[in-house]
């Protein structure tokens, strides 16, 4: 076997979800050069060998650098790679997934002039292989959405149970017996009541204010079986 | 920001896993080349642009180069990048899963004179990050077992339900409830009762052999909730 490497282009690629108007969308960024130089796409950019310690910290720089954003949830996806999928040549994509709640991105000017949100059933035409990667990415947040805690990624810090169900539902597309959300709640345990914090409520009745219990800031919970699990 | 791409050593690597003895077991190799010459690590090597239309395909020439083997699962587990894992420099490892039943290894005389099998949780020192690799691998398949119908892949083709549930012990480390596990096998709805065909039994009674229907042998069967969840 031949004992020699072949030169490969190596990127980092990030898909970045939020929930607008109860849809999960993800950010595209118009693309500053040849090929697609202009096309709506993932951000995304090469590795630097000197910067970045790992692809994880490539992924946070292209987020920082292109966008001014950091995001509490980044994890790796997969990698996209190949001969097809990018003019250039054999290429590969480590994708990251990022979770960030809307106001977190409106409140930046960077991420707001840079990005446009598309909702992820209706995405434009985009280059690469990036509509499948957006795919992959959504498939996956909902699947662990189950059975985690993931989604509390996409609520502001202080929620009502009633809003953080209205999160569950949207990112998994159907709706969720309460009973069975609160019963899923208590069992992961990740959840601590404001002390002396209620909603204002609006038409509602004042509510409970919650915040993820610290040591869940960092760490995902996970339960055995998913919220639409039998039994 | 920069524009051009830092040249990156891009490897694949196999995380062949099977049952011996009960237990799960990693298959490594010698390897013939610096770095780390002699040790026993993981089988892998470069992406051949020219060769390999993508990663997959780049772990499935590996395995058949270097053992002469085709698992009939292989899924990419994650991609293991950064400065510090090769001397060499920063390096790219795509890295995939295979399964096979310790049979399909046995017959295979190429892969037997090249390979050792070593016990997951009893592994020889590994160069690189490879013990991170196989400790991950192993976390996933005992993770997805409790879903899905990923551990009859480490079954022969025919096998009786008390053989199929050993396997699912030995893979998730753990007893499970008879009852629950033939309703879990129903649940899924991957396997047929082979027409006529019983097992000759030995100290037990003879069982009915049992194969997997033929939508399942290429893709998984999954189900919502794991076999130790509650309900």
């Amino acid at each position: 076997m031949r004992e020699t490497a072949d030169p490969l282009i190596c990127t980092v690629d990030v898909v970045l979800l939020t929930l607008r108007d109860d849809a999960l969308a993800v950010l595209l960024q118009r693309r500053e050069r040849e090929p697609f130089k202009g096309a709506l796409a993932l951000p995304g950019g090469y590795v630097h060998a000197q910067e970045d310690a790992d692809a994880a910290q490539a992924a946070e720089r292209v987020l920082r650098q292109k966008l001014g954003l950091v995001s509490p949830y980044l994890e790796q996806l997969a990698t996209f790679s190949g001969a097809a999928r990018d003019p250039r040549g054999w290429s590969v994509s480590i994708v990251y997934c990022a979770l960030l709640p809307l106001a977190a991105l409106a409140s930046d000017t960077k991420a707001m002039a840079e990005a446009t949100l598309a909702p992820v059933d209706r995405l434009p035409p985009l280059p690469f292989d990036h509509r499948d990667i957006v795919a992959t990415a959504v498939q996956r947040v909902r699947t662990k959405s189950q059975y985690s805690s993931l989604p509390v990624y996409l609520c502001g810090d202080r929620f009502t149970l009633p809003q953080l169900q209205a999160v569950y539902e949207a990112v998994l597309g159907e709706p969720i017996n309460k009973v069975s959300f609160r019963r899923k709640m208590d069992e992961l345990g990740m959840l601590e009541p404001i002390a002396g914090e209620m909603s204002s409520g609006g038409a509602h009745r004042p509510a409970q204010l919650y915040r993820l219990r610290k040591a869940f800031r960092q760490a995902l919970s996970l339960s055995e079986r998913g919220l639409n699990g039998r039994g």
